[in-house]
């Protein structure tokens, strides 16, 4: 379905910079782009797509070097993920959670743990999905020998079906302690059932999964040594990493919704016909309108950018992240994020006024994007987010870390 | 599709006040809303749902009640244009094009031209479709001895599909005189596309038409006397006639997305996991949402009806309307239709945020509404019409009467 | 200091329609416009302005015709209110608290004492002040034989000091028992300080208020029959009722600011050196802006006229106002209210971005209308106003009657 | 007036870093926010004030550091002028004005004149005024000899008054040629009119000028070799480094109204009487205004230190600047502009949301925030600014440098 052909990846050499990584990422951004509208209408498994963030490097970005990753930082990653999700906001959405659970092992795991998980999936171009919906109870583990066994169902397991290896998070039965492993997304007794039937981010795969006996190690069990769980403040910057993942691609679609619109206008708007104007492009409140969400799409893109540099530290160094660090960053997140989804709704709904009517045809596909930001945006309440900032101003009080903040 | 058995039209009275008639568009209401997502998505051709409109007597509600029909003003036609667009944008606006063709002839017509169709539409309950689209030259009218002959094609027909007549429009060869009439929608050369395929207003049938060398009598040419066309500023009402109701059935869409959020939010919303509240209709934020826009949508809807009753003395005393008359009317709907739009997408974006993520699965069909009023308040820029309203209130200019001001 | 001399109201003939009261409101208006900025920076006591509401008889607008009244309705009052406040939004304020003071008679009181009230109040033309603050229990009262004894202080007692009459409000001595009674403006006891001095609405006199040993006949305790009050649903109206009064002089001041505007771009401003428009009532952004605001006044103008509408059947027939009349009332007052607090503040603000930088100028006073939109829409917080409405579309929950809902 | 007292400036090290000079800027800020408002109220001249921006250092932190400047570059200076606009917005007006006339001299000037006047400017501690106002040519400059005589009005002239000398612009009698030149600011013929009576920045002396014959050598026309001006690129830098210093002065206006309001807010404002909650900062609608106002502000902040960062190798490298170089720069600029003033209006409205109804007391003058950005926001419509951006996006084209553009 998507045109992966006219690009030859295997003999280009990997990128070095983080401006040629972002150049990969634009480039992998043109190939989606060119049947984005007709792959979202048709709804099918991403294959291809995730064949090509494969393909193109692009999953070994954080990986590192010395395996044959890019052993690039998460201000680059985020930078990625926002042009990939310029042109599929659902394969945005899949590279960032894959960024994310290819991290957990470092947020969650021992060193040994996670240099082993590193190594072999940048080796091995891994493609990650996950069974995490902390929300429920819903998964519980059991202990058989040196196993682990894991029962139950998880609503929500975005990009599993297509992932090559799949984080799963259950609770230890009978207690309220969580357990995260990485198993192979064919283990025995995982089933996809390929229920996601959402408005947006049609192609991410989010449907649920049961776990009938799902095996994995005692060893695999991330952060336990003897059986017991390691805590360090730095397990709960998954929260902020998370959602700064979530910031990118609603930018990333924004931007791509503007730019779709721009190409629009120029090409096909016709000028109104009684506004005494002979191009769509000289009229003035279609100027204004790109004028308007496009500063206001670079203010929001700019703190983006500075918050994610703000994180880059806790990563570097992350035995001597502190609560307060943690804090601060989570709130300077939630800002962010909620500026992002309040410019990528408006910037989404608002960009028909400068394509016209006839640009309401399905095949052209404008909502699509609408359709994407509005879906994920509800993931958590943006007023939490609010909240989680006023909070801090007013009285200094940092958000309680927990699955959502 | 449509589940229309329950209720038995045939033997009950029509209704008398227009309270009664309101009611009745609420009933019509209550059967469209049962099914509305599922009909939205299937896109079948609503000849049940026009059928609905007929059974329950709603399309004679303009009409004279010494020919059966309801003998209720403006004002009525576009509550119930609004009750009906709150289950069903699509059936809303083919209701109100209905009305608004129906009253063509009075708009253009001689007396005795709207005199008679009025008495055959009222006793025959016609509904009424159109191929007016009159920004394009696209359709030729041609004499051939007391005939016209239409020949051309139209981009939009909407409701013509499903009506029994339909009003052409057209332009006499080589003049800029444009000529309507109202022919059987069985005409011979009349052929429907079915080729609307847009995001929104799904089921309106808003396809092409072609009219090979469609017949119709001379007499039937609206406003002709002698072949002459007879100019009254009256026939200019048109436009803030049809504008009117263009933002009845967005403030119907509008208020049907409120309602239908907050049966969902009371049935199936989750407090949020770490909010502090045990319901979601306690979470501040919700209870906020919903005065905010309940407030908005409440204050346009007034607006709407305040400007509805200042344009009935012009329907009541077509002969004596000025065009200050017409121009003032004209900026009053201007600027009530700029406030539909604006309030109705905000409401239709924002219900969202007061239902939650798993409100975005696809079988709810939440997002009908934001796709209804996206697609059709782009039928003409929304800008132009605050720039109506803008240049009256600085310099008192009217509107130059168009196809579209 | 205000240019009362140009009008002879003594020998013209009482306003008898509404219409006419509306055009008489105009006349005091177009005086009161003269010099408002110039007023506004003395700041000096408005004497010679509630004069001019006296002498032009909008003062007896709601009195009984009987006793040389007006004998209008409170829909009327509401488009009085606006028409004063457009010119001068603290006498607009005055206006407003003047009628509702005047009203509370017959809210609180007994028939008996309303049309004694009602009566001495239109034959004099009192002009009514208040010392009625009910968030604290600051002002004692206690028997004395016959005479009822206020002592105390009350923060803000806006007119009182340019009444005839005020209405005083207190809390029985160890009770919660509040009780109203109207004094004379001149009662021994009564010292107004002059110590309103903030930002907006500057010429209203709301500074505080001690009562020294106040005296009053138990006969004048509003409502009370042998000492025991008797309480009514009708006794609440007293919250929307005077809720609508802030509601109506808000837009006034809204379409005062955007008139005052609309002069100044005409007259005043320039367009734009680099914008290629001859005249700044041709620049696209200034039409638009005028249009857009324009539209979101006349939207909440409707709302308020219909919501008053709406209370006066409540006036009418006062003995039978239920619980749930009165609280669907509340609710449509609270949401007009928060629209109304909405767009004046946003047309306030706006209306520089019309008339330019030269408008700044402290001697053109175009942040008049900013300040006193501020300073009021403060009275009790919108949010709440908001939340009253969220609540009753949510679950049907009426709010309780307090001083604010 | 102002409590320049505490703190004793003469022994302290000169700030070395980046973050030093931000220091120090907070120490001025803090001096300048003790006594601010009662400052505004008054109006005096600001001799005190700058006599802090010399005592302190900040006049000379762009200046050569062999001459005893800061040799800092403009992010700093940027960062620096928002620190002291939190306390003051005149001030940090009149230093960020300060600093670009300071900077007139590189961006006009040869390089003998630019390295003499920065020299002198640092050495001397020279606070510098203009009498700078292109819209009009309304200076005519004469020949005489060796001199130049500059003869007219300016309308405005901030901070001359103040400074120790003036930019003077005027046009060559009979041309459409511009001239600048530093003169003393008490050179014979100046007159300032004190004249400023404005809303906002009443602080910034920004009035009216007459030149009467003021002689100033030919030597000192910026950027005239043998009486021929050498134009480049470069020159018209001018306009985007000015605009981005109101920008950063908008910001510090924005930054210090929403921490007064917040010291405010938690001193002061009392939990709403039927709320629920014991405090303001519980209440969920005064947490949401803090959250949503500081991640507006925080994206805005992060947005302008961006820009600030792209325009500095534009001014490391003058005479490589391209005409793309420039107009991009001045497209982002106009941007960030454009979101600073929508977001310190928004700012400066809300906060007494968060504050209430006694905040509106004047000597809180928690409305100057308001006025300050209401009345600089002005300078040049912010429209022209939305259309620079709309017009680059849209077409590539660059805005035609102008003095506002």
């Amino acid at each position: 379905m998507t045109t992966i052909a006219p690009i030859e990846w295997t003999n280009r050499p990997t990128p070095g910079s983080p401006q040629e990584w972002i150049d990969r990422a634009a480039e992998v951004s043109a190939v989606l782009a060119a049947d984005a509208a007709a792959r979202d209408r048709a709804g099918t498994t991403p294959y291809a797509e995730v064949a090509l963030l494969k393909d193109s490097g692009l999953v070994t970005l954080l990986g590192p070097a010395e395996h044959g990753g890019g052993g690039q930082d998460w201000p680059t990653a985020y930078r990625v993920i926002r042009e990939v999700a310029k042109a599929d906001g659902s394969i945005g959405q899949l590279l960032g959670y894959h960024y994310l659970w290819n991290w957990a092992a470092r947020l969650v795991g021992t060193r040994e743990q996670w240099e082993q998980v590193e190594a072999e999936a940048a080796r091995q171009r891994w493609f990650f999905g996950g069974a995490v919906n902390p929300r429920d109870k819903d998964v519980v583990v059991q202990e058989d020998g040196d196993d682990l066994v894991f029962t139950g169902r998880k609503s929500f397991s975005t990009g599993s079906k297509v992932s090559d290896v799949t984080v799963l998070e259950g609770v230890f039965e009978g207690t309220e302690d969580h357990v995260f492993a990485i198993v192979p997304s064919d283990s025995d007794g995982l089933t996809f059932h390929d229920d996601w039937d959402n408005i947006g981010q049609r192609l991410t795969e989010s449907g649920s999964v049961t776990l009938d006996g799902v095996r994995t190690p005692w060893a695999s069990a991330a952060g336990y040594v003897d059986k017991t769980f390691q805590p360090r403040v730095y397990n709960t910057l998954n929260v902020p990493t998370i959602q700064l993942v979530f910031t990118h691609f609603y930018l990333g679609i924004a931007a791509g919704a503007l730019e779709t619109a721009n190409t629009y206008t120029r090409a096909k708007s016709r000028p109104w016909l009684h506004g005494g104007y002979d191009s769509a492009v000289d009229e003035p409140y279609v100027i204004d309108a790109y004028g308007d969400l496009t500063a206001k799409l670079w203010a929001v893109e700019a703190f983006a950018d500075q918050v994610a540099q703000e994180g880059q530290p806790l990563h570097d160094e992350p035995d001597s992240v502190t609560e307060q660090d943690r804090g601060e960053f989570e709130v300077r997140v939630a800002a962010v994020k909620a500026r992002a989804t309040e410019v990528a709704l408006e910037t989404a709904q608002r960009i028909f006024e400068v394509t016209g009517a006839r640009s309401t045809a399905s095949p052209e596909g404008l909502d699509r994007f609408w359709r994407n930001i509005r879906t994920h945006t509800l993931h958590d309440p943006v007023a939490y987010k609010r909240r989680e900032v006023g909070r801090f101003v007013l009285t200094g009080e940092l958000p309680q870390p927990t699955w959502y903040s």
